[in-house]
C-alpha cells in the first residue's frame, strides 16, 4: 500500500477503505478500482479467454478513472476496436500491448535493463520494457545477447552495471540469466520463453534452468511472462526512489 | 559490482581485475574471493555433495580473509568439525547454516519480512531469515500462518505494510504467495517448500503455484531453497539504501 | 439410486431391473436410460469426438423419454441442427450447453454458489452453474472474485456463508479454491481451468494446487471440467433435502 | 461458520471475531482455536515435518480447550510421548492416527461407506474412517474389493445403497472408483493411494484415473491423503442433517 | 517366421533369406517385402508424416507383390487418390484405413472381440476391428459398454467368454480394460484413447490406468493405436489354429 | 472362464456361481478362491504394504484350497516366517517368489521364451519364468543378449523362432523389445525394468520405448512387472493348446 | 577458435579481438560475425519466431561477407523473397533449409553417414545432411532402415563401417540408435524425432531411449535438430583432418 | 571395427567372425569377448543391480583375456573384494571405479579436457576422466568453473582452446556447457549431473539445458554418466590420430 506506507492513510482507514471502497461489478468481471492505491499500480486486463465487448467494457470502465490502461496479450483486433474512441490509445505490435496513458505521467527514474537472447524472445522482452517504463521506470534494451556470442554481452557491460534491476528474457535453455547473474549485484528477474526445438517442451527447459541458476539473486516468473517481469522490474527500482522506506 | 557503481573504481579498472585478481586454487575447488567485490557477498558453501575435508579447508580459506562464511545445508557434523577452531562459529539447527561472521558488520537497514504459512516450512523460512540478517537486512519473522486461518495473516498486517521486500515460504499448495502478493506492494519473493501429501510432488505443487501466481510482483525460487529466497530480498533491500542509484 | 433409496423399490427388484430394462442400442452408441433411475439424472451428452449424426440420433433417443436432455461442450451447429425440431431448445453460448428441459421440472432447492476467479474462466464456471440448475439446486453465480482482490470476495461473505455447497472454477495457480476453502463449514468442489500462461501447463498447475489444499474440505474433479463440478455440488445440495437418508 | 449459519450469530458478529478471537502463538505454531467455530471440526496436526516437542505442545495446547484432538501420520514415537499424560489418547497403528477425544461427543449419524480395493489401502482406507467417525459419522468399511474380482463388491449392494457418501481408496490403476461412482447415486470422494508397481508413479496413476472418471458424481483428494477424504466425506454427511439449510 | 515354423524352410536357409531376398528401395523407402515371410503379414503403410506421393509409390510397390496392402492413418485424400487405378480399394472413414485385399484371402478363424468404452473411442476401436479381420481373424464388435453403465456389457458375456483375444479401447479413466480382464481368462490388449478432458492428457491417463491394471492378463499398446492392438490380437487368436506350435 | 468355455457349465449357472460362490472374508482381506474358477489361476499374493502376518493367512486359507500358492515380491522374512510349516514351499531368491505347488501340477506345454537384456534385469526375468512355468508353460531362458552386442541374440535364433509367446525384459533404453519383435511371428511382451542411469528415471524410459515399438505385436506391461508379463505369456502360450476354442 | 590453434594467432591476440571485433547490430538482432573466426563456421538463422524481414535482413548482412549463409526451418516464403535477389540460392523442401554457399566452398574430406529409420524421419535426416556436406564433409545418406526390418541396416555395413562419425534420426521408439552405435566404432550422434503414436509425446520417447542407450558412444542432440546432429557431426569428421591438433 | 577400418580384415570375414567368435555364456551373463574387435575397447562392467559374486566372476573372464578390466559405480567392496587377487587393480574412490590396466597399454595422445562446474559434481567428472585416459586420451582437468564465476574458465584459456573434444559435468542449471559451447570450435560432451535443490529433479534440470543449448556442437549424455561422456570424448580424440580414415 504505497500511500499508507508514506503516512498519509492511516492503517486502520485503510482496511476500513478495502471493505468499503467499491470494485465495479460488470457481471463478467468485477473491476479492482482500488488496486492502484492497494498495490502502486492499477488492474491490468489480460486478454485471452475474454470476447472483445468483454475488454472494451474494462477498458471504457478503467479510462474512466483517468489512470493508466495497460492490456497485455491483445490482438491488433482489440486496438482496432478502441482507436476511435481513445485516439491517444498506443499499440505495440511486438509486445502485443495497448496503452491508454494516464493525464499525469511520473517522470521514468532508476534503471531497469531488459535484455534478450535471441531475436525471437523480443516479444517477450518488450512487454517486459513497455511495462517497467509504464510504471515509471527508465528503461534500457539490451538485445540479442545470447552465449553462443558472449561477447556482445561484455560489450554493454556499462549499461549493465548501472542497473537497479535486469530482466533477463530467454527460451533455448535459458543459460543468460545465469552468466547475467554471476556478474551483476543488483535483483536478476528471469523470463523463460517458448520459444526453442522440441525439448524445450514450450518453455520448460529456460524455465528449469532458471530455477535452478547457480548464480543467486535470480528469481523467476511464468514462461512468457513478460510483463510479470516487467512489473518486479520496476517495483524493485521503484525501492530505490521510496525515501520512506 | 558494488564499488563499481559507487565511483570508487572505474570500469576498465574493474574489468581488469577480473582478470588478474586471483581466484584461489584448491584442486577440487577455486574458491571467488573476488565475489565480495563484484557481487556485494561472499561466496557461500552449500554443502550437499561435498566431503567435511573439502568443507573444512573452504572454511578456511574464505575465513583467513576475514569476511562473513556462510554454510547452507550444513550437518551438525560440519559444525562439530570447526567450532574448536572457530569458536565464533554459530549453527542454527533449524536452518542447518553454520555461520563465521566478518570482524566488521554493517548496521541492519531496511525490513525484509519472512513468512511461512506452516511450521514444517521452518526450516526454508529460517534459512532465508538467517541469509538476509547476514547481508545487512532487518528481519521480522511471521510464521504459521497459512491460508487455511487466513486471520492470523492479517493480525500482522503493521509489520507487512511495512517491508521493502517480502519473502513467503509454503509447500502444501502454497497459495500464501498469492493472498500476500495480492495485498502488498513490494515484491515478493515466493519460495516452494517441499512439504505435502503425494501429489506436492516434492515441492512442483507450489512451485507451479507460485510461478502461475494472479497476483503480480510475486518471482519464484527454486524448491527449499531459503538461501536464495533471502538473498534476493536483502538485495532489495539494499536497493532502497543505495542512494547513489 | 434414488427411488430405492426411498423405499419404493426393494433392493432385489432393482437389482433385477439392473439386468433387464434395455438400454437402447443404436449401434455407434448404447444408451443408457436406465441411468435416471440408477443414479437420478439422465445420461448427458458429451459432444467432442461425436459427428453431428450421431449427437442429433442420441439427443432424439432422450428426449423420446421425456426427460431433461444436456449436452455439454457443444458447439453452436448442434444447436443448429436441433433447434427447427426442438424450439423448446436453449443454447448457452458461454457455457456450451443445449438443453432441452423435462416436462416436469423440480423446484430449486438449498444453494450451490458458483464463484470463479477470472473472467476467462466463465465458461467452466457457467457450465457447472447450468448443471447444478438443471438437477433442481438454486445456484449464486459469484463471479471474477480471484486473489489478486480478495475483498471482492469478502464482500460476498452472506451468499457464500448459506451454501450447502461451493464450486470454485479457477485458472492460472487456482488459490481462490484454498481461500475459500479455509472460510466456509461446506464441502467445497474445486475445479481447475485451462487459463494462464506457460507454465499453467494447460490447467496442471491449478489441479496441483487444489489436490494440495491446505484446506480441508476441497475435493477436485478434471481440469475445465465445470459439469463434473456442478453435478457433484447438486448431488451435496439434494443430500441436505432428501429426509430418508 | 457452522454456528452463523444456524442464525446464533449475526454475520457482523463473526466477522468481528473473526479478527478478534485471537488464536494462540507458540512462535513456532499459530493455533487456531477459532477453527472449531469457523469450520466446524477443530484444527488437526499434520506430524510430519514437525518435531516431537513441536507435535505434543501443540496437543496440550489442543487437549486445554476441551475438544476434539486429531493428529495424522503420527508415528508410534508420538504416543509413547502422550500416553502418560493423555491416558485416554487412542493411537490407531494401521491408520497412524492419535485422538483424544472431546468430552462430549457427538451421536453418529448419517452413513459414510469407507471402501479399499486391496489390502495395502488399509492405512489410508482406514485414516478416512477414523476421521469420519471422529467427526460424528456412522461409518461401515468395506475392504479389498477391487475390480479384479468385482463380485466382492456386489456382494456388499445393500450397504453401498444406504450411504450418504462414500469413499473410495484404490491404488494401482483406481479403476475401483469409476466402478462404485458408476453404480451409485449419492457422492463419491476417491482417494488414489501411492500402491502399486512401477508406472503407479507413487499415486500418479490413480490419481489421474480418478479425475478422469467416466463416472459423474466422483471427485477427487490428493495422494494417500485418508485424513481429506474423510473429512470430506463426513462433511457431506452432516448436510443430511443440517435441517437449517 | 511363419513358414519357417511349419518347417517348410530350414533354419539356415531363412538366415541366408534374410541376407539375400532384396527389399526394394524407392530411395526415401526401402520396402521389406520379406516381412510377410518373416513376420506373417506384409508391411503396413502408417501415413503420417508421408507425402501422397511417397504413399501412393509405395502402395504401388505393395499391392504389384499381390498380397494384402493396408494404410493406416489415411485421410481420404489417399482414397481419392488411388480409388481409379484400383477400384477394389476399400476406406473406412472411421477408422481412417485403405485397404486394398489380396487376391487369396483366408478364411476368418476364432474370435477377437473388439469393445469399445464410448462413442468417441470409435475410430481406434474400428482400426483394431479393421486390422484383426485382415490378418484372418473372426471379429465381433462391442461399443459403448464403459464402466458408467457397466450393466451394458454383462449383457454381452456371451459373446465376451467365447473369444481368444479381446481388444479394449478406452479413452477418459480407462477403467474398463481392468473390468474385462477381470472376468476374462483370455489375453486383453488394452489401448487408451486420447478422449477426454484436460487431465486426460490426450491419452496418459488411460495409458497409466492400463499399464497398472490390477487384473493380470492385460498387455498395452501405445495411445490411439488401434492397428497395433487388432494386430496383437490377431496373432494371439492365430496361436489356436497353428497346430504346429 | 475356463470350465465355462469347454462347455462344462451353461453360461447361466456360472453368472449364478459368480453370485453365490462365496470368498473368504479374513477382514483385512477377502480371498477370491473363485478366480481359478475364472480366470483360469489362483489369486495371487503381492507382498508390499502386507503385514507379515496378513500374508501368512492368506497363504494358509489359499493353501488349505489344495491349489497353487504364488506370492510375489515376497522378501526371505515371509519364507522364514513359512518354511516350517509348509517345508515344500520354495523360495527363489533372484525372483523374489515364494511358491507352494498343487497336488496336481499340470504338463508343461509349448514354449515360452523369456529373454533379458542385462544381467541387472535378471530379477524381473525370473519371476516372468516362475509365473509362467507355474501356468504350466515350457519355458527357456536367455539371459544378457542386450543390443549392445546384437550377436549373441542371433546365437539363440533357433529356440527363439520355436517361442509361442516371447517376454523381453529390459532396462536401459529397452531396444530390444524392438530387435526382437521385428524378428519373430509370435506376440511379444515387453516388461521394462528400473535398471539405468538418471534419465531412465526408474524405467519410464524403457516403458515408452517399449509402448512406442515400430515393430507391431509387441504388447506391454508395468516396469519390473516380471509377473504380469510371465502371466499373459503364459495365457498365449496356453490358446495354442485349448482345442475347444 | 580454429585460427588460433593452428598458430596464426596468439592467444592474447584472440582474446583482444574477441573484445575488439563488432558484431553487427541491427537493433533487433546482433549478427556475430566473428563466428566463422571463434568456432569455425558463420552464424546461422533460425528462422521460427523471426519476421520474413528480419530474416531477409540477417541474410543480406551475411551475404555481403561473402561466406556461407544457412537458414534452417525455413518456409518457402522465404525462398520466394530472396530468390531474385540471390539467384545462387538453394532452396530444399524436404530439409525446409536456404543456402546460399560461400564463393570458396572447401573440397569435402571424410565420411558422415547420415541413417534415418522412416520416411518420415526424412526432414531431420536430410537437415542434418545439407548441413554437414556444407560444413565440408562427404555425406552418405541411408533412408528408411529402422529396427522392424533390421536387414536393411546390414546390407550396408560396408558404408557405414567406413565413416568418421554418424548421425541416426529415428522417432517412434527410436531404437536404431542403440543398434548402429553396439556395431561401429565411431561416435554416433541421435537425433530423436517428434514422429509417431500419442506417448512418442512429441520425440520424448525417443528422446529419452537415446539418452539410456546401452550402446556407449552415443550422444544426443534436441529433437527434431536435424541442423545440430550434422554440425556435431560435421566437427568429429574434421578431427580427422586437422593435423595440427 | 577397428581393425577392419584398418583394412586388415575384409568386411565379409569380419561378418563370419561375428557369427562365429564365441562370447563367454556365464548363465547370468553373456561376455562380450568381441567387443575390443568390433568397437575398440572391451566390454565394461556397470556395477549396480549385480551381486558381487557375479561382478568378480566377469572381473576374473575380462582380466584372463589381458585387456584392460573397467567396473564404473563400484562400491569400495568390489575392491576389496579383489584386490588381493589383483594387486595391480587400482580403486578411485571419487571416481568409483576399479580399474584392471592391460599390459601393454597405449601412449596417450591427443586431448581430452574435462571440465566441472562445481565441487559436487567432482565424481562424474573424474568418471569421464578416468575413462578417457584409460581409452589412450591425454586428459587436462578443470574443476570448479561454473558460471557463477566465469572468469575462473577464462583463466584456463590456453588449454581450453587445445582440446580435440571436451565433456563439460554440471548440475544445478547446467549453463557451463553453453558458455563452453559457445566459444570453443571442437565437440562438446555435456553430462549433466543430479546436484542441486529440488527443480533440479534429479538431474533432469541440466540435462533439458544443455539439449536445448543455443550453442551448436554440444551434444549430450544420460545423467551423472561420466563413462558414457569420457567415452565419447576420447573416441572423438582417437579420430585425430587414425590416418587411415
Amino acid at each position: 500500500m504505497i500511500d499508507l506506507q508514506k503516512g498519509r492513510l492511516g492503517v486502520d482507514e485503510a482496511v476500513e477503505r478495502l471493505r468499503i471502497l467499491p470494485y465495479e461489478d460488470l457481471g463478467f468481471a468485477k473491476i479492482d478500482h482500488q488496486r492502484q492505491l492497494r498495490r502502486g499500480f492499477p488492474e491490468v486486463i489480460f486478454c485471452p479467454g475474454k470476447t472483445v465487448a468483454q475488454i472494451t467494457a474494462i477498458i471504457d470502465r478503467l479510462a474512466a478513472t483517468g489512470g493508466t490502461v495497460l492490456a497485455t496479450r491483445a490482438g491488433e483486433n482489440i486496438y482496432d476496436a478502441v482507436k476511435n474512441k481513445y485516439p491517444q490509445a498506443e499499440y505495440n505490435r511486438t509486445a502485443r500491448t495497448l496503452v491508454i496513458r494516464a493525464v499525469e505521467e511520473p517522470q521514468p527514474v532508476g534503471l531497469v535493463v531488459v535484455i534478450s537472447a535471441g531475436t525471437a524472445d523480443l516479444p517477450v522482452a518488450e512487454e517486459a520494457a513497455v511495462t517497467a517504463e509504464l510504471m515509471g521506470s527508465r528503461v534500457e534494451r539490451l538485445f540479442d545477447v545470447g552465449v553462443a556470442g558472449i561477447h556482445r554481452l561484455f560489450d554493454s557491460w556499462e549499461v549493465i552495471s548501472k542497473a537497479r534491476s535486469i530482466v533477463v528474457a530467454a527460451g533455448m535453455e535459458g543459460a543468460l540469466a545465469s552468466v547475467v547473474g554471476g556478474l551483476v549485484a543488483c535483483p536478476v528477474i528471469a523470463v523463460p520463453t517458448s520459444v526453442g526445438y522440441g525439448a524445450n517442451f514450450k518453455g520448460l527447459a529456460p524455465l528449469l534452468t532458471m530455477l535452478n541458476s547457480c548464480a543467486t539473486g535470480v528469481s523467476v516468473v511464468n514462461i512468457d511472462n513478460g510483463y510479470g517481469a516487467g512489473y518486479t522490474a520496476a517495483l524493485i527500482n521503484r525501492t530505490g526512489d521510496d525515501k520512506n522506506r
